[in-house]
């Protein structure tokens, strides 16, 4: 939503890109989208009561030509009613089923986003945990599915050693026999508390979280019992509400993943990355949102990954801000440039890129060495 | 996938298509998918005791000319690791951030189909709870959002007085300050127990389910106290395992609905929606699923429909089949015709149509008596 324009106060605002087919009027689309998305009715079928609070509401149509508009549509925060799912809802679900509709900006009402935990350690909170202040911070994913809770416990040691800030699971890495979650996290935390005391370091290991609420709540336990402070999930696997609720009670800091996510970001369809990724993600209590960089193995414009990290890191009501993780690709030679681009205030997630190189653990060391004389 | 091709015996079989760019290769798409997918990492890192085992398989390539091909590619199914999100993240996890991807197919392993719950009660199941034999069904959405829980219990009562078989929530229903949860699903319940009594009917009411970990819990408790034996839920807002938990463990019918699944649906890019829809949906435990049928508000595919409704019902390893749920949107009037197209193993839900008429209840005891006349 552009700077200058007065959003309606205590309303949860929506700015839509509208494609319309030919024939198609785009207020009526927006006027239809507003029932859509709220009542699921014809407008001479809403109590009126009702037609007033609870419908959104239009608040701006504009043609922009090409068969294209903009409207922007405000609701009452209560239809979220303190359920992310229902947030999700109302920003996207059914209209999910129709064609030529993008949630191109949220605003949001102070009063939503309290209803919301944000980042329980947010960038400060992170960096206070990694040790590593006023430099961008490196992340190496833990790889492949397959290997033995041994074999990656190694990788992890090794990593840590080399001085890597964070080791994350592949979130590939669930249950699986070839490394049962029970035996891998506790060995892979030891290995990584054990090259921490070996080298006076502070790497933190993050293990992937997953299931149901049973299995979930269960590994939230299992994380606090062996002291590990953060964890990986990914939003679209694990459901709304239980990032939210491991944000909320889980006490280790929460990095998100966009896995299933890409469908949502089709140019004239879905939801704009730094909306979902930027916004939605940070809102529900992630300290650091993985995305796939620009120049890697997805193809996600250079736009999209600065917006993401703008939206991350800005004011937003008493939220902290959250770290942008961008990954999927980078290569470990040209983060200098990155950072240049970037800025300190950023994690470098590193994986493939690493393992492709002779000795992955001598080159993770290369790159933290470029991050730790940044200045 | 075609019927007469030989599935690789044990593991799930993918059927992709691909859209090849200029100078894209499908094979080499194929097999970078296979790896992103399972391994995230280029072929040459991966340890030899996992190329074979781990990393996907592709079993076939074809050219179908017009820049696109059809990938056949076979994962041994210990990926999923008895994990519902494992399973979306294995069929379009990381893919979802490439482009022109599409899931057309899926050929699952009896071991894997093992491992889910598939629908508790199925289609005979749900006609047993609902006293309905041999004919198709009725199922209307209570609404609007902004009610008053009594208005609710109120609209409720009078559907099941007029003879609907399924009274369910509008999705856009969760805890709202409006109608509370606990309070409105009593009352509503309430309601239509009264009706029941009053004309000797069977109708049962659906509520909606939402939340996180402990939410979600207390509520299918609550519903298990007040006797109530069908729930409705959102997958994608609720999360894929916590639905199988729901299945596994509640013991009430589940109605899936399709709310945010829609961007996945894109000609080009995506998961095909009788496989997301027709099969995940009922693997996951789903015994009614409603999709939005072609003709109504949303743009869906008359063929889509018809897919769906044939993979909800065909044999699959020992899961019982389930109720296709034609939506979104449907002409009270048509009704006929739908029947004699879909046949008498469907749900219909019809909701703004009746609303939109003088008199929704007399509208709908119209509808329930042409199919109680159905034979």
């Amino acid at each position: 939503m552009a700077e200058n324009e007065p959003v309606p106060a205590g309303r949860l605002t929506i700015a839509y890109e509208l494609s319309c087919g030919p024939g198609q009027d785009p207020r009526s689309m927006a006027e239809d989208l507003a029932l859509e998305q709220t009542v699921e009715l014809p407008v001479g079928c809403v109590p009126d009561a009702i037609a007033g609070a609870v419908v959104g509401r239009v608040e701006e149509v504009v043609d922009v030509g090409g068969g294209r508009a903009r409207a922007v549509v405000s609701y009452d925060p209560a239809l979220v009613g303190n359920v992310a799912g229902q947030l999700l809802n109302l920003l996207f679900g059914n209209v999910s089923l129709k064609v030529g509709v993008r949630v191109a900006g949220i605003e949001w009402p102070e009063a939503l986003l309290a209803e919301f935990p944000g980042p329980r350690f947010g960038i400060e909170g992170l960096r206070e945990l990694a040790g590593v202040a006023g430099r961008p911070l490196l992340c190496v994913a833990v790889k492949p599915v397959g290997l033995a809770a041994a074999e990656l416990a190694e990788r992890c040691r090794r990593f840590a050693i080399a001085g890597v800030d964070l080791v994350k699971d592949d979130h590939s890495l669930a249950g699986q026999e070839w490394a049962p979650f029970a035996e891998r996290v506790a060995r892979c935390h030891e290995a990584v508390e054990e090259a921490n005391r070996e080298s006076a370091g502070h790497t933190l290991y993050l293990p992937h979280l997953f299931g149901g609420p049973n299995g979930l709540a269960r590994r939230a336990r299992r994380l606090r019992a062996l002291g590990i402070r953060g964890a990986l999930v990914s939003p679209m696997l694990l459901g709304w509400d239980a990032v939210r609720w491991l944000a909320e009670t889980s006490g280790v800091a929460i990095l998100g993943h966009p896995s299933l996510t890409g469908s949502l970001f089709a140019p004239d369809h879905g939801i704009a990355p730094e909306a979902l990724l930027g916004q939605v993600f940070r809102v529900l209590g992630c300290d650091g949102v993985i995305y796939p960089n620009a120049g890697g193995r997805f193809p996600f414009p250079l736009a999209a990954c600065e917006a993401i990290n703008r939206e991350l890191r800005k004011p937003l009501g008493t939220l902290r801000p959250a770290f942008p993780v961008p990954g999927g690709g980078i290569d470990a030679a040209r983060i200098p440039e990155w950072v240049g681009r970037y800025g300190p205030d950023t994690i470098f997630l590193v994986g493939s890129n690493l393992y492709s190189r002779p000795d992955p653990y001598a080159a993770a060391k290369g790159v933290v060495e470029v991050l730790r004389g940044w200045s």
